[in-house]
């Protein structure tokens, strides 16, 4: 049993991350970024996750639009692309040096609170594209946080990644037992009311559901073909 | 010959950085963090010291005032306390992973404009009390950002710590032969129109100007006894 900082998007990843540190019988703050990221619609599902699981959450605010190499931080267009170019390179969603940022903000809550641990929802199918989702990224990073801080000097302090080496199919299959909300979490890196349907993070999404033999309950403007399909003969067996 | 981000907060240290990266032959972006410091007319002095070079520089803003375990941060006083004690543990104007916050924005910056370094002005004084000033953390603070940022997976992002092995007199000595404008720095906990010549920052200061044989240009509300000694003695040696 730890004491944890969970870096909460409002997404499914880390909203499967806060279910599974509290299964394990964690005490919880949940930690949101509102970086000036054109999804920020997750920021309100950050708050209702946290709701959900009657955890503290704070947001910390900053403003990212420096970044203009990033689609998700300046006017550049989010783009669509079939799912199987997904993970060959770094993608224009990619926001310069995040999780380095979220990591080091993070354990100064952690500190500040008295925390030893933060946990994040990186994952295999991330480590693909973005190079701050590695494992080697991840290890290196806890190295120079417990240098670099009191907690690290008195104590120790994790970087908890229970998502590491799971597939998103498993990933939800997991959170499904957990009983994690997804109906309340927004992975869309568009910002509409319903989801897209339409961008890599909709995709690998609706990909997963359908890996876990699942529904996504969240609603979308479009449906990709693969799901479609998918849906029809769940539908008709 | 290389293109630097260089961390100005608008002290002493971060100034020598500058003058230092720049008698280099390097081109220079300076960034200045107005994190919610109380010692707020930093900034005023880096944007001063900036202007003074003729470089670009840019301020990012975030707020600090959650880290209620420093006195820089918080409504706790900053201490005074004869220059023997400082350096022993780590002082409660430690900011909690401030330097990793730092770098890792220093990072996305230096991504985005396309430049291969960050520099940064911390020393042997510092790293005798604040951890993340420690030559151990600066490396594995590069290793993480090189893993973290698209940077170091197409090219080398480096930490520069020139000062890193010199004490406050060698840099204020080195300093003063490039001709940092040490007049515009400030170095002040406290956030007086004059420097109050009683924290630590300023102590150490004083120290550095009689260990490199000179004097601070900057008017002082106070001066301590082993700075007043020292004057004296040059007037009438």
């Amino acid at each position: 049993m730890g004491k944890v900082v969970v870096l909460l998007s409002g997404g499914l990843d880390s909203a499967t991350t806060l279910g599974y540190v509290l299964s394990r019988g964690n005490e919880a703050v949940a930690l949101s970024f509102d970086y000036g990221q054109k999804h920020s619609l997750e920021l309100e599902s950050g708050r209702q996750i946290a709701e959900h699981y009657g955890v503290r959450r704070e947001v910390f605010r900053m403003d990212f639009s420096f970044a203009s190499t990033s689609s998700l931080t300046s006017s550049m267009e989010v783009e669509d692309r079939p799912i199987e170019k997904i993970g060959n390179d770094i993608p224009a969603t990619y926001v310069p040096a995040r999780n380095s940022v979220f990591l080091s903000i993070s354990s100064a809550y952690a500190e500040t609170l008295g925390f030893d641990s933060i946990a994040i929802g990186v994952n295999a199918l991330d480590y693909s594209g973005y190079p701050d989702c590695r494992p080697e990224y991840i290890n290196a990073m806890e190295t120079a946080l417990n240098l670099g801080t009191r907690a690290g000097v008195t104590g120790r302090l994790r970087i908890l990644a229970p998502l590491q080496y799971l597939t998103k199919g498993e990933i939800i299959r997991m959170g499904i037992s957990l009983g994690v909300p997804y109906a309340l979490t927004r992975s869309c890196y568009r910002n509409g009311k319903k989801a897209c349907g339409r961008c890599d993070s909709c995709k690998l999404r609706l990909r997963g559901f359908m890996d876990a033999s699942s529904e996504d309950p969240i609603e979308y403007q479009h449906l990709p073909d693969f799901y479609s399909s998918y849906l029809e003969n769940r539908a008709s067996p």
